[in-house]
C-alpha cells in the first residue's frame, strides 16, 4: 500500500476532501464544502497530526466525529465552530475520560475533513483510518456494528444550540432515534458515536484510509479526464459506462437523499443506457438492464471532462461521466455484511455479486 | 385550603387517580390505568411520604416524573419497573447530585400517579405540588417556564430500554425534539424533566395539588352522580352542559390525540347543543356557537350516572356526561401565559374569557 501520511495541511487536506469524495461513492457531502470548512478552521499555517491506530496506547479513547443528515442540508449548515467542543464535552461527560484521538467515521467529502476540524480545535491526533471505507446513509452501517461495538453512547448537536445524547439497546435503534431528531433539527446534525478504545476496535477499522483518499486525490489532480481509468487500475476496480445524464429523479425522504439516475452511453457505450438508485450513495447500477455492479462494491461518478468526483447531490441533467467502480474493503462482503449493508437491505431484489 | 396530606397509601393513592383525572382536564390518563400502576407498585402495605415544598432544603433537588405521549398510548405502556431508576440515575449522572424529592409536573391519572412509583422505587418523598394544576398537552406548559425555568437536563427512556437526554436553547425546543423522539418510541416514553431546586421554584408551583385531588377524589365517591355540581361548588367552578354524546372524532397527529366532540342536551340543557374541541385535554367548548369556557380554565367530563371522570380517550357515542368549568390557578391568567396556553396558541380564534 501507499506510504501512510503523518501531518494533513490545509493542501493535503484539499486533496483528502477530494479523494474521499471518490470513496464517498456518491454520498459523504460536497468536497468543495469540506474543503472551505477546513480553510476557515485551519488557516494558512496550520496542521494536524495523522497517527496510526497502531501507535495509540490500547486503551486510548477515540471519538468519531461526523455530520450526520441529508448531505444537501448538511452542507449548507457551516459549522460555527462551538458545535464540536460542545459535542466532545457531552461524550467526555457520558464517558468519564478525555479523548486522545479523532476518528473519521466514514469517507466522503464533508465526513473525511469535518473530523480535522474537530483535532485542530482540540489540539489532538486524527487517525489514519475510518468504520466503512467509503460512505453509507445509515450509522450502524459501520464495520464496527460488525464488531459488536454500540453506536452509543451518543451525543448530537445542532447549529442552534440543542443538544442530545443517546444510549440505546441496539445500533439500528440509535439510526431510528437520532435520524428523527436529525430531521427535527433541521434535516443536519454534528455527531460523536462509536466512542471506541484504539486496541479492540483495531481488527474493524479500515486502516490507511486518510492515506488512500489523499492518494486519489493526487490521482485525481494528476490525470484529470483520464482519472476515473488511472483510479481503476490502481484499485482494482472498472469503469462500468461513460454517459451522459438522461435523467435524475430526487427526493427528500425520512431524512436521506433517494432517488434514481439515467445515463445515455458514449464513446465505448454508445447506444446503451444505465440506471442508477442511490439513497444518499448510489446502491446498485444496471446497464440494458443487467445488474452491474451493488453496495458494499462502490459505485461513483466523475465528470468526463474534468475528472472531478460528482456526488447523487451536485449531478445534473447533461453531465458527462464516467461510473468507476471500486471493490469494498474485505470486511463487508461476508454473509453478516451483506445482511447490514447489502442490496437487499434497501429493497434492491437482487445477490450481491462482487465487482 | 383543605388539610395538606402527609402519607398517601394504596386507598389515598387510588382516590388521587380520581381526583386528579377531573384536574386532568380530559387529558392526563386513564385513572383506572394509574390504580392499576400503583397497586402493582405499592402492594398491600406500602406508603409513599408526602412533603410541603416549604418543608424541603431551599437547595433541595426535586426531579419531576411524567409519561409523555398520547395518554391512549401511555396506559398501554405499563412500565416495567426499570425505567424509573434508569431515568434517574440518568439525572442525577447529569446534574451530579442525588435528588431528594419527586414532583408531579401535571395532573392526571396517570400523571398523579407514576411519581408516586418513583418516589417509593428511590425511598423518597413526592411533593404536594404540580407545575401545572391540571394537565396541558405540551411540555412547555408548565408554570415554571413562566418562572424562567428550563425544561433540561431532561431525560427519556422507553419500554425497550433505550435512553436519551436533552440539552436544548428554549423549553419549545424540548417540546419538539423530545416530542419527535416520542413518537419514534412508539408513541409514548417515560421522562424526567424541569429539575428544580425547592426553594427557586416554590414561587410557580401550584402547591397542595396532591391534596386537592385527594379531596377531589373523595367528593366523587360521596357524591356520584352529583359530583359534578358538588365539585363546582366547592371549587368556584360551574356545570356548563349536560347532554349526551353525539359525535366523537378523534386522531392520531404528531404524537396527540386530537378531535372534536358533540353533545346533545339534556336535563337543563334539553334542546341545546355543545361542540368540544381537544388536543390530549379539553381546549374550548362551544354551547348553540357561543364560546363558554376556554384553556386555561378546566374542562372536564363526569359521566352524568355514575359522577366517574371520563377523559377525551375514554369519551364515547351515547354517553350522557357533565362538563364542568373549573377556574385555573390564578397563575395562568397572566398576558404571558395565555400566550404559552390560551386559545390562540391552540388556533382557536377567541380571547380568553376567564370563567
Amino acid at each position: 500500500m501507499a506510504n501512510r501520511i503523518k501531518k494533513v495541511d490545509r493542501e493535503a487536506l484539499a486533496l483528502i476532501a477530494k479523494g474521499s469524495t471518490v470513496l464517498g461513492a456518491g454520498g459523504g457531502g460536497d468536497p468543495y464544502v469540506g474543503r472551505l470548512m477546513v480553510q476557515q478552521i485551519l488557516g494558512e499555517a496550520g496542521s494536524v497530526d495523522v497517527v496510526q491506530i497502531e501507535d495509540l496506547n490500547h486503551n486510548a479513547l477515540v471519538l468519531p466525529i461526523a455530520m450526520m443528515g441529508a448531505p444537501q442540508v448538511m452542507q449548507e449548515k457551516f459549522p460555527s465552530g462551538k458545535e464540536i467542543p460542545k459535542l466532545i464535552e457531552m461524550m467526555e461527560r457520558l464517558l468519564e475520560r478525555k479523548v486522545e484521538a479523532i476518528l473519521c467515521i466514514e469517507a466522503g467529502g464533508l465526513n473525511s475533513t469535518i473530523p480535522f476540524i474537530a483535532a485542530a480545535q482540540m489540539g489532538i491526533p486524527i487517525v489514519d483510518a475510518d468504520a466503512m471505507g467509503r460512505a453509507f446513509p445509515e450509522l450502524q452501517m459501520v464495520t464496527l456494528t460488525l464488531g459488536g461495538m454500540g453506536a452509543t453512547p451518543m451525543a448530537m448537536v445542532d447549529d442552534k444550540g440543542n443538544g442530545a445524547t443517546f444510549d440505546t439497546i441496539s445500533n439500528q435503534w440509535t439510526e431510528k432515534l437520532a435520524r428523527a431528531l436529525t430531521i427535527e433539527m433541521g434535516g443536519s446534525a454534528m455527531v460523536s458515536l462509536y466512542p471506541i478504545l484504539a486496541g479492540p476496535s483495531r481488527p474493524y477499522l479500515i486502516e490507511g484510509s486518510l492515506s488512500t483518499a489523499l492518494d486519489m486525490g493526487r490521482i485525481l489532480d494528476e490525470h484529470k479526464s483520464g482519472a476515473a481509468h488511472a483510479l481503476a487500475d490502481t484499485y482494482g476496480g472498472r469503469v462500468l459506462f461513460t454517459g451522459r445524464v438522461r435523467d435524475v429523479e430526487r427526493r427528500s425522504d425520512a431524512g436521506f437523499t433517494k432517488g434514481k439516475l439515467v445515463l445515455e452511453g458514449q464513446l465505448d457505450f454508445d447506444g446503451k443506457g444505465m440506471d442508477l438508485s442511490f439513497q444518499n450513495e448510489f446502491l446498485a447500477g444496471w446497464v440494458e438492464g443487467d445488474l452491474v455492479a451493488t453496495t458494499p462494491d462502490l459505485i461513483t461518478l466523475l465528470d468526463a471532462n474534468t475528472g472531478g468526483p460528482v456526488t447523487t447531490d451536485m449531478v445534473k441533467y447533461g453531465l458527462s461521466v464516467h461510473v468507476l467502480g471500486l471493490p469494498c474493503d474485505p470486511i463487508w462482503r461476508s454473509d453478516e455484511a451483506i445482511g447490514l449493508v447489502g442490496p437487499r437491505y434497501f429493497g434492491i431484489d437482487a445477490d450481491y455479486q462482487p465487482l
